[in-house]
């Protein structure tokens, strides 16, 4: 990362707006404006050949007329005329370049924005944008945009690849009471991407949450590894979620792979936190920029109301955080600050006689207490209690307390009085909301966080013995051949050659050879066409099963071969494969797609019914250790069936986890070349004693 | 209903306050105080003996000093008193009492509330509560409870389980903008009930919308019943969803019943919509207190940012609301209303440089166009827009439509000034809202509500040909034996009674009867052991399968009882069941519980793993329609393999829905004898050839 360059364009010293107007309304006028209301510290430098003074400030012909150093200039010029300023710009020694013009990739210009790209990229300048608002900072005054004003101060900094959004976000900071200290408007990301502003950010000594709201990505894998790198938290809203998934997909697999679920996967494996929608961006992100992550399973709950208390209860459930019963003696205490017909199990009820001692005082016994992880307070306004009081009271305890690894969230319902003291709370480092569920979901993004970081900090360690040679050279054949469907046999190969385990088989040329194969394999034996030009084998008539002797593969070999021809006339037979019957296990299905954001993905479910009516499959973006393949295998609906149910004996859990991390090896080290892959089904046996891959397609990239 | 007792006790024009305090704090003198300070039109009688003169207003020492008449009587003395006070206005002829004293059925003191209830009935008074907040309401400036104000003015109506979180939500109707007419606290629900509440409301002239928060209904069939008449939308928050079913059901379907499913099964049938959360009620009442219920599916996005679009479309898909592309001669007109780069697909996307002449204008288009069935509205703020503009002529152009049952529903996002404008539209007879995916939500609630009174107003046909009286006998007969668990015999005979097609069958009680009457039947039978202390009939070695002739049947006869007696010594056998052995087909499971709140009540899911690992089933209160069942058998999730996957025909889906509905009529008409049922495995063939259930099972209720 050019830290030095994008300091220059996210914290500049100084700033030229090129293309500055004099005109009100005119966005080169505007930004001028914000930049002066903004009270920015820095140089101001606006750039045009036929002013002189623009609000105040002495206009220069050209940035190279300007006496001092320019970090940012900020673009403002029609499109046609960005290559020229880009290039004045380099030669000035400029650091960044904050192009708020439009006209560029979003209307089909690539080429023009290439240019540009490379223009800045040969004077050693990064760009934001084009197409963008700008970029606001809070700490440093800062409002390089036309979006109309910088935001309600706030610790988290928020990205985003929408506009519109930006502004709009902007202003309802001031409704919602939850601020940010940076706006980034990311644009069309010729070359700042997601990945760079994340690394950046990660650096930046004002934020302590980095927020994004993302429609695509374009740097897939990067963005994963900076995420996974950062030290901050990091929350994303995906919009787009209901796209569907590519209709056409050769494997089944493909049709499975939707945007959403693949994103979904990649955000966890990078430790990214979701937003569902966008207040859930907002209040996620106020959590994250204020507490610690919850790294344990006991939360406890403080309420005045069993109303609330029932809620957060419902809430706890919905989002899969288990509530306990405190310990006795931590009840013992907490009953000293109740009256008798309080609860102090959990929720601990204080009762709507709740004064603000019996708050703070309950809350100072929970959140010492060892056994407390986390703590979250509910308070329903009544005529007689102090919500401020309250609030002062809990923070100054939490503060007094010097515990700083247990967090803590709050939710009051109320009116003008609550919604004073939860806005108190919120600016002095506790997050409050207004609704218990709120609260309780806010818990959940910290306690996500901690999990996914155990997770991503896991390493894979890459298997031995692959045979990569012999797989690039299965598909070098095939290629020469002029295909990218491979056939049953050349698949089952490369699964070989990564060591994964396929059905004892072999290809039969003629009879005479598939009965010499059958006996050798031992029976039953099935026995499968082996065409290119024939996908679906069994519709072709090109499956036999549990054949059991030499008469039989006579018979069928000669079948097979009838119908093969029936079907397609012309198909290419490369002949038939001979193939042990694998005794029955549980299906499961393993495959991949070649994702267009992060490359190579694989997906895992249970076969059968599972995965064509329930469509109970889970993705990972590639490869991936045998940890986070057990985390698929233990997290579709169907996971019970693997466990043993109906009195059946677990199946070998173990060895699917390892065959799923070297599948995942396997599609990622040939990226390259392949597009999609299924293995289905897979049969699995009891524990010890592995699996099979009972049949396998392989579709290759499109050269 | 009492109408016009519950009129005395909602909109009374006279108010006595039993125990009324001069002394501040006290709640005999808060509810005094609160109701001048709502400036209470009706009469006001203080009664205390001891005082003469409490807030300006004369006091008397009984009701029966009063000289007038008085509708509703609040009682505010100790619980002990409360009695005498009943009787005092009882001879006085106060119409309806409010007892805000607490001290009762919450604390165990069940006999003493019954004992109020009983004088007041006996003078033919209602009474509301006790241990309640009081009423409010401020169609009638009234606020009779110890709440501090009447909250913000709206449409709908809020009756709540919880005090606290009442006077809580009063408050918050303020910060929130949402309003209310009337506030009830309905507490301990000695005598009305959330039935008595949701009919008299839905005769109140200044109620748009009926609003519940519900932690348990004490009359859920009649609560059904009234639901299912009202003429106005009804919502409800059901709080104590995470509970679980009772561990220790005697049947499958007893121990998948959780109070939360069956809650969800009586409110979709009574045409309530139900709320998520808190914000989720408040939204939903605003738009159902506003808005008619959306009656087709082709709703229109009108959006100024693609981002806000995307965002709704994403929730459109979340809540399950289709989103189709407007009809071309729409785009058309559409596409006059914006610029160039704009879509007049779906979202329309009027684009950022939207003026609100755009936003009126494509509005009228799409209001009035027969194709649109609904409109959301979404708003982006910009520095250039003019959000209150926009607001009035979308409100303004709506009016002069004259259409008034397509719905409407808006979204701002943006600061002080979109706030401003939201709070104009929701106060014009418009909802809006602060994020894209709210407004979704509402317009959701506007679709269900539609959907839901569709189905509601299905008569169910009672089924003829049915043998009450043999299913009385067979029970009775068991019940003399001493028992409450039925054999299986027993069970499959009152299933016959009721039309159901068991498997053919008959018991056995020698070697030479299960030989003469599988003969009969058929081969290959099945034989299992029939004895009320056997349950578990295979773990006992009491089930032969596949039994092909007579020697085979002489074998398994001699075989079953001796493990029969191997397994209990002491087990009353009744005998042996010859039985079919039905031909294989998808096997369902059908049964019932008798829930505490709701009474008889059906569950239908797939059998196998759908039911063992999934839980993949659903519930009905009984009796339900062929239509109602059709809808439980489409929405579990395993309904594809009912509709025929992988090759296979479709199921018997008719005949199931028909005997599914025959169920339910058989365990509402045994209501007052069964306890739990199942019929599992129910075995469904082919479309036309019907069903046959397997194995039954019944349990009384003890007496």
């Amino acid at each position: 990362m050019d830290s030095d360059n994008l300091n220059g364009l996210f914290r500049p010293k100084s700033v030229a707006v090129v293309g500055a107007s004099s005109q009100a309304g005119k966005i080169g006028h505007t930004v001028v404006d914000n930049l002066i209301k903004s009270k920015y510290e820095g140089k101001i430098y606006p750039i045009n050949p036929k002013a002189t003074e623009i609000l105040g400030l002495k206009v220069y012909a050209s940035v190279n007329d300007v006496p001092g150093p320019i970090d940012a200039a900020v673009i403002t010029v029609p499109a046609s005329m960005v290559k020229e300023a880009a290039e004045e710009c380099g030669k000035k020694g400029v650091k960044g370049l904050i192009i708020i013009s439009s006209g560029f990739s979003e209307v089909g210009e690539k080429a023009l924005e290439e240019e540009i790209v490379a223009i800045a990229h040969s004077y050693g300048m990064r760009v934001l944008g084009p197409n963008i608002v700008g970029t606001l900072s809070n700490s440093d005054k800062l409002n390089a945009s036309f979006a109309p004003f910088l935001p309600l101060p706030g610790k988290s900094s928020l990205v985003s690849q929408s506009g519109a959004l930006l502004i709009a976000m902007d202003a309802s900071t001031y409704t919602r009471r939850i601020g940010f200290d940076k706006l980034i408007s990311i644009g069309n990301m010729s070359d700042v991407s997601f990945a760079d502003v994340v690394e950046w950010l990660d650096t930046d000594e004002n934020t302590s949450c980095i927020s994004l709201y993302v429609e695509g990505l374009k740097d897939g894998r990067k963005f994963m590894d900076v995420s996974k790198k950062a030290t901050k938290p990091i929350i994303a809203l995906k919009s787009g979620t209901s796209e569907h998934g590519a209709a056409a997909a050769a494997s089944h697999t493909g049709s499975l792979a939707g945007a959403a679920k693949v994103y979904g996967a990649a955000f966890h494996q990078a430790g990214v936190v979701e937003a569902s929608d966008l207040d859930n961006l907002f209040d996620r992100a106020l959590a994250l920029s204020l507490q610690p992550p919850l790294k344990g399973e006991n939360l406890l709950i403080i309420t005045n109301g069993g109303g609330v208390g029932v809620l957060a209860t419902d809430a706890a459930e919905k989002y899969g955080i288990p509530l306990r019963f405190a310990p006795p003696e931590l009840q013992t205490e907490l009953k000293k600050h109740m009256p008798s017909f309080g609860s102090a199990k959990n929720p601990v009820d204080i009762t709507g006689m709740a004064s603000t001692d019996w708050y703070v005082d309950s809350f100072k016994a929970s959140i010492i207490h060892p056994w407390v992880d986390g703590v979250v307070i509910l308070f329903c306004e009544t005529a007689s209690s102090d919500p401020m009081g309250i609030a002062q009271g809990i923070q100054k305890a939490l503060l007094e307390s010097g515990i700083k690894d247990k967090p803590v969230t709050v939710s009051y319902v109320g009116g003008e009085r609550s919604e004073t003291a939860m806005r108190w709370l919120s600016e002095n480092g506790v997050p409050a909301y207004g609704a218990p569920d709120v609260a309780m979901n806010a818990m959940a993004a910290l306690r996500q966080l901690f999990q996914m970081k155990e997770y991503s900090s896991e390493t894979i360690v890459p298997a031995k013995n692959i045979d990569a040679k012999k797989a690039k050279q299965i598909i070098d054949a095939a290629r020469a051949n002029g295909r990218d469907v491979l056939t049953e046999v050349e698949a089952k190969s490369i699964f070989e050659a990564y060591g994964l385990p396929v059905t004892n088989h072999k290809l039969a040329t003629s009879e005479e050879e598939a009965v010499q194969f059958a006996n050798k394999i031992g029976y039953p034996i099935v026995m499968k066409i082996v065409s290119p030009d024939i996908l679906h084998k069994s519709d072709a008539g090109g499956v036999k099963v549990n054949i059991k002797d030499a008469d039989g593969i006579r018979e069928s070999y000669k079948t097979i071969i009838e119908n093969a021809k029936a079907y397609k006339a012309d198909a290419s037979i490369h002949g038939v494969l001979i193939q042990e019957m694998a005794p029955w296990g549980t299906e499961v299905i393993i495959g991949s797609v070649n994702d267009a954001t992060f490359g190579p993905t694989v997906m895992f479910g249970l076969g059968g019914i599972f995965v064509e009516v329930l469509k109970d499959v889970t993705f990972r973006v590639a490869p991936i250790s045998v940890g986070e393949s057990r985390r698929m295998m233990n997290e579709i609906k169907g996971a019970p069936i693997l466990a043993g149910v109906r009195g059946e004996s677990p199946r070998d859990r173990e060895k699917l986890a390892e065959i799923l991390s070297l599948y995942s090896q396997m599609v990622y080290d040939l990226r390259n070349e392949i597009s999609e892959t299924d293995a289905n089904p897979v049969l699995v046996y009891e524990e010890g004693t592995g699996l099979k891959v009972v049949d396998a397609r392989i579709i290759l990239k499109k050269i």
